[in-house]
């Protein structure tokens, strides 16, 4: 391959398309948008958004995100997965996995949750359905894009525990366990540098760590220098800056600012994902209706019964009742690049009258006065309420959480009428609840939930399905109450994750916040009973075999089948570093027939216990006793065992720059301390080591620091001797 | 002067002394610590902490910080000042005036607020009086030193807008208008680098923007890398590494490795200060009474009545009444280098039985049944509460902001027999008020109020002198309500500052937090009226000569003299970065009869309404309605009015890197870009400035980058067009 022709395969050679190297025979393969449906763009459209081909419109992320099913969301990346190679997509752009960190983040929608682990599942059933069609998926946006403001420019700011215990974890799982052909790399700058030219991350992480064999390509535009980009692992140009950056891309290797082999590795990347992609038997057609089937059944499994005081749902009409439909449709996406052009669109009016029995009828309204006098004759009213679909849109953060005002001022209304009001939510993004959900008898959250949203919603209303959804991201009661409110968006080009780790329901709990529903939560129709918690160590922290082993059973104590998603969370010991009160460290969803119990078992690793340690720049267990949890929302926890778990305590290397506190924390050292400044005549300690005040006042002196005060006993020979006698002491201790 | 003799300078000859030069005549001076009162050692007592000689211990800045008053801190410096120089101190190392980012700070009794200006202006007071007795005064810690874990290595890891906002203005102000002597290094790193190598700290903030003329000396034990530390402003090391650091200098120089014009610098700069220091005329006996009397003033003028629902405040017993005081004796200062061996110590029990009228007797007791016992026969309890001496020390935070149970457990015994219960508090740090202070119908908090703390409540505790302290930091219900909770005090060697300059009010402001007790807050026994707030700008924002004049009428609307300290917050109009929702910008104590009134006026510059722009890197004052308010408190705001302030709106150079949205807001770019992209046949503008659905997405994408989505329009030719037009009509602009 000539020099020019590795350059222009680093790029596409349209907007959709990888450069095709024709004397060779290596044919250009298509991309297309897609996390929860196909975007397929007929050639030649390029720019326009909802002009694609028909493609059945899923759930969006933030709704398959609550259904915290990996088989489900399998399932529909496998029927996304089919939709594309019937189209002749090679990949699919999705899905979409980075971490809702403010509540206001613009593509939220697009994300599936403000916890690593539960992303990381999911997005590694995702591209494991979408890749067993034959088709790649591409994981994105990698990493910490997590808001639109700026988003081109914007710097994370962001240190590296965070970056690994917070914003990296997920994409760790579903590079290291699904293997997906490609990753996006984000638009935004981390930590001053941007992602596509961050060498660390693109390189030393993704393939160096996580043995990534995939190509990276840039977000579309994310790419700014770049010969800088592909220096730092970034493989495909996004569209293409055609005539600009091959020319650079072979300028820099003739003057040899850039080594071909690293064009190279790039090149045999892209050639190794465009082997993968075909050429293969052509596909069977799509079972449109079938995928519309699935729509409906995810669509269901995903919405989060949030309250249901009154056990108002499901509804339970008998002749003679009337049911009253209030409000606008249901949104069921968001717009920009995610947006699918639907095969067909469910209505939950016609849904939920065409399921009501005989002598049920059935009125809808979309507000004002005659809404009021219909609900005030109702025996029960369904309230469609949500965001409008200019609040949530790819390029734009949310400036509040807030429904709008008439809705609320109606549902007030309609509350002086009848008590017996049915909230369904349709918002890709959390909104505010308090205090208007005093309102509600029941509130059925179902985020943007795809085309057979309608339904889905009319089978969970009258119970056809019992509603198993559970809350992906904590619905905080007030937006300033988020961790990350006073650093978001940031400002001029930069973005301070202050909060650190304590990102969503680590942060509402280490701050002892009130919440109006917590992450984790969702009621059923049925209720379940947890038992027999137990928890079993074997191997040990230090020799890196560790296996916690914790089970339970559940029991579906109600009298209606359904689906309870078991909860495990760690809870912290005492550590040298702040850890989140608890983690999501495991989770199944269980189905079971009323009265049936199940045994759920959970393998947890060394690495579920550890924190990133900054310091030492590798996950470390610190010893201690670790209580281990399982419950049905991070705030309804049933049952928690102590496990107590052996490993040495971190320690610090102790040379001069350790303080006297360090030096006196370890037996030998302090030995040898004690024997050096040596006692009185009445064998009292000397200096400092007979002086606990001052002791208080120094105690984190490091050691080079007290020898300039001589009082204390510790002088530059005492510093020698211990020194010495420690490094004698020291050699078994490994690396 | 040799090389030698040069670097001998650099450093200390013992422990409190500097280097004499004998061969020159050149004077040893010594230097003792002393923020609120003197501890001058012995000679040959170098590191015990309470052996200092006898000399008035007045109120710590905590307590001196509640006074908001700066006449009052001038008199309290001028004494301290007196004693230092009757004792042949040339400085004295105070005060310290670090911000109090947490209530865990374990120097916090050291310091004056949460707040800048109420911190520089108090610190400004201090230094003058100090200075106005030929004793110079040392400014501590320089900067960010706000926590005691790991004091000697942790970084503040801190953003420039935050540290020129919170961290500096007071040492701005203070090194401006008092000129001090002296400013100390702090322990801390900042942002990696040591504050004692900080060349951006020591020499390009402090000494060329600010222009200080004084000797930077290292805290006791800060320097590292001695010949670094003098490259980068740090010109006294102490206490001194005798043989090590002079000779590293001399040896620095005679390699090349230091310039030695930076040595002759230092050591003009320590030349000048020894010229400073002396020889003067021999001191006047300090008049021991005089300075309690005034200690005594002082800490009666520091208290703060938080609480007086009953009017139980002040005390008027009659005879046959019998007043009960329950429990130890006030604390009056804290432990470490600060801590004062008193003249005397004024008893609060003996001082109130002297003032007692006649047939009211005063029973005490320290606690347990007896205590009881006699709350239940008297008119008034008054209960001594607060921290125990091992809470606060130099050297260690706190671990929470909790009274001892004890405490709790007793007042709510006093309070089932007794309603009339007068707690009186003493700690240096601020601590939890909730749900205690439900039984106590009266709160005095007198921090450490030094020697005279016991006659002064006694004082107050009859109405002999009226309340006027305001608390200099917010109480909050809960130590996780603090906006630096998430991160303090840091881990593994660095603290992140993630609230950034949402620090105290700023921060319990911005998140809408109930407090217990609000910064500014204090009760008086008499009540004051605000009336007539106006507000007068002259000048303008953008030629830098803006005054802003606001006058506003107090009267003393209640029946008895007292003080009231009126308080101006400037409000944040709608800005490009985040702003807090008001900052204390003046403030003024005035002392009125009852009935009596007087005008005050403020006058506020542009700095007053700007913010750091790290982008910019200088203050930049953003155009629009400023809410200016006074009030009693920082959430007990009388008056507001707004005011308009013209200033050109914050502008960015529109490059290539300039976003669509970027270009579109300044109308001559506007019109350049819709010009060449140019309008179809109807009119209607093409590409992207025809589709409002695609503006949302990538209206912040940069220009440069759009030229890859050739559909929008914008192409590299009409990138090139609009931006040589734009450089035609920019050349008006300025620099």
């Amino acid at each position: 391959m000539t020099l020019q022709e590795k350059a222009a395969l680093c790029l596409g050679s349209t907007f959709w398309h990888t450069a095709p190297v024709e004397r060779l025979g290596v044919p250009a393969i298509v991309l297309s948008d897609g996390p929860h449906g196909l975007r397929r763009q007929p050639d030649g459209n390029q720019a326009g958004i909802s002009g694609g081909l028909p493609a059945t419109c899923f759930p969006t992320a933030s709704a398959l995100g609550s259904s915290w099913d990996p088989d489900l969301v399998r399932q529909v990346g496998a029927a996304i997965g089919a939709e594309a190679r019937a189209q002749g997509v090679a990949v699919l752009l999705g899905p979409g996995v980075n971490i809702k960190r403010s509540p206001l983040g613009g593509r939220n929608f697009e994300y599936f949750s403000e916890d690593p682990l539960l992303s990381g599942v999911l997005g590694e059933a995702h591209v494991t359905g979408v890749q067993s069609q034959g088709v790649g998926a591409c994981v994105k946006h990698f990493a910490a894009n997590n808001q639109e403001t700026d988003r081109l420019r914007v710097s994370a700011d962001v240190d590296e525990r965070t970056l690994r215990e917070i914003y990296l974890p997920h994409f760790e799982r579903i590079v290291t366990r699904a293997k997906p052909w490609m990753v996006m790399c984000a638009y935004n700058r981390i930590n001053g540098v941007h992602a596509s030219q961050h060498r660390w991350l693109l390189t030393d992480v993704l393939r160096d760590e996580w043995g990534f064999d995939g190509v990276v390509v840039s977000d579309w535009g994310a790419v700014g220098d770049r010969v800088a980009a592909l220096a730092a692992g970034l493989d495909l140009e996004m569209p293409p800056k055609l005539g600009v950056s091959d020319v650079a891309l072979v300028e820099a290797v003739r003057d040899g600012s850039l080594d071909e082999k690293l064009l190279d590795l790039a090149v045999s990347r892209i050639l190794r994902l465009i082997e993968r992609a075909g050429p293969r038997p052509a596909p069977a057609d799509v079972d449109t209706g079938a995928h519309h089937a699935l729509a409906r059944t995810a669509a269901a499994d995903c919405a989060v019964l949030l309250k249901n005081d009154l056990g108002l749902l499901p509804l339970r009409p008998v002749a003679g009742d009337t049911i009253v439909v209030i409000g606008e449709p249901l949104r069921y996406q968001g717009a920009g690049s995610s947006q699918v052009n639907p095969t067909r669109i469910d209505d939950l009016v016609m849904e939920l009258r065409a399921a009501l029995p005989p002598g049920v009828p059935l009125r809808s309204a979309e507000g004002g006065e005659t809404a009021v006098t219909l609900a005030a004759e109702a025996s029960a009213v369904v309230v469609l309420m949500g965001l409008p679909a200019s609040d949530e849109s790819e390029g734009a953060d949310r400036q509040h959480m807030d429904l709008p005002t008439n809705q609320i001022t109606l549902l007030k209304r309609l509350a002086e009428v009848n008590p017996n009001l049915v909230v369904v939510l349709s918002n890709g993004s959390a909104v505010h609840l308090r205090p208007w959900d005093r309102y509600a008898g029941a509130i059925l959250e179902t985020w943007l939930s795809g085309q057979a949203a309608g339904g889905a919603v009319a089978d969970l209303l009258l119970g056809v399905v019992n509603p198993s959804g559970r809350l992906a991201e904590t619905l905080p009661v007030r937006l300033e109450d988020n961790p990350s409110y006073l650093n978001f968006p940031g400002e001029h080009g930069h973005v301070r994750y202050g909060e650190g780790v304590f990102v969503g329901y680590r942060g509402y709990d280490a701050t002892g916040r009130d919440v109006a529903y917590p992450f984790g939560h969702g009621l059923s129709y049925t209720s379940f009973g947890y038992h027999d918690l137990t928890a079993a160590v074997i191997g040990s922290a230090d020799s890196d075999d560790l296996d916690l082993t914790v089970t339970c059973r559940i029991t579906n104590t109600g009298d209606r089948f359904g689906k309870e998603v078991v909860q495990l969370y760690v809870g912290a010991p005492p550590s040298s570093v702040a850890r989140p009160v608890r983690e999501l460290r495991a989770f199944t969803k269980v189905t079971l027939e009323p009265g049936a119990g199940v045994t759920v078992t959970f393998h947890l690793q060394a690495r579920d216990l550890s924190y990133w340690s900054t310091r030492d720049r590798r996950w470390l267990l610190e010893g201690g006793t670790f209580p281990i949890s399982v419950g049905s929302s991070s705030r309804d926890l049933r049952l928690t065992v102590d496990v107590h778990i052996p490993a040495a305590p971190a320690t610090v290397p102790l040379t001069a720059g350790a303080t006297l506190r360090e030096w006196l924390a370890d037996p030998a050292a302090a030995a040898a301390l004690r024997s050096a400044i040596g006692a009185d005549a009445a064998g009292n300690p000397r200096g400092v080591l007979g002086d606990p005040e001052l002791m208080t006042i120094i105690g984190d002196f490091p050691l080079s620091t007290l020898t300039a005060f001589p009082r204390l006993g510790i002088t530059p020979e005492v510093l020698t001797t211990v020194s010495a006698s420690l490094r004698t002491e020291d050699t078994g201790s490994g690396p």
